[in-house]
């Protein structure tokens, strides 16, 4: 089981980020999402639509409190912060267990840093929560997430133009 | 050379992601970045601050003509997109080549499709430019990006909280 916690989310300026997070969590295999910040309908019914009509259970929530997601987790949990240490380096010992990925907003609580079992990096420059966490899930499933089928539509892989098929 | 296209940017709604896509394509090993749309300087300011900060040599630059960018441009021209063939099939034939790797905006034009050598896929299923990007150039560069040093600051990595070097 792999969740997904996206912290200090702003409707305004986040809103597109959170939903590429999300988006990412569900495609690269993750199973949940949850965020703190400011609580944003519009944000959950964009997923939910998604899930709808794209396939598969993934889930979306609001929390009031990162500490307590991070404390009632009974898997390992990941901090990406380009800060960690190399995620290479760790992931072989994470591969097959529950996980917890944490992923910042703007600001980062300097606790997250002691709480987290691994403060794990993706590169050491600075870019994409979305990307770092698309690394994070490809690097833990090796790849295969993009071999598992979900219900509702799958794309047909096409050299040229786009195929829909509706299972 | 890797190059990133990155097609009609919009300043309000897409600054953060344009961005995003920006600072994946420096820190994953691209050289330059060319976005089709409405010019942004602040945009090309964030950005440049982020190479004057961080290092290396990457390029922002505008167009007002995406056509000419893929017309002119030297090497294989690859556009990602959840409609293509799965990247990892194509991947081993394209690295080492000079590559321009197309992301869209909210609306890709069609012959885009046509224009591309390939049209390569991260997943079908709906995400983020950024995580497709990430992929994209991990892939190319088979994970070594992380390992290349750019120069001015760096990250020593850390287990717990943060340490930054100034070379």
């Amino acid at each position: 089981m792999i969740k997904v916690l996206r912290l200090s989310h702003r409707p305004g300026r986040d809103k597109r980020l959170t939903t590429h997070v999300a988006l990412v969590a569900r495609a690269f295999g993750a199973d949940e999402l949850v965020y703190t910040g400011v609580r944003d309908p519009a944000l959950e019914d964009s997923i939910r639509k998604v899930v709808r009509k794209w396939g598969g259970n993934f889930k979306i929530s609001h929390s009031n409190s990162w500490k307590s997601i991070i404390t009632d987790f009974m898997g390992k949990k990941v901090h990406l912060t380009m800060y960690g240490v190399p995620i290479d380096d760790k992931m072989p010992e994470l591969r097959g267990m529950d996980l917890l990925v944490v992923v910042g907003g703007e600001k980062v609580p300097p606790e997250l840093y002691k709480m987290a079992d691994f403060n794990l990096s993706v590169g050491n420059q600075p870019h994409s929560e979305a990307a770092a966490l698309a690394i994070c899930l490809d690097r833990y499933f090796q790849g295969k997430q993009f071999k598992t089928r979900k219900m509702g539509l799958i794309m047909k892989p096409s050299e040229r133009g786009k195929i829909v098929v509706k299972r």
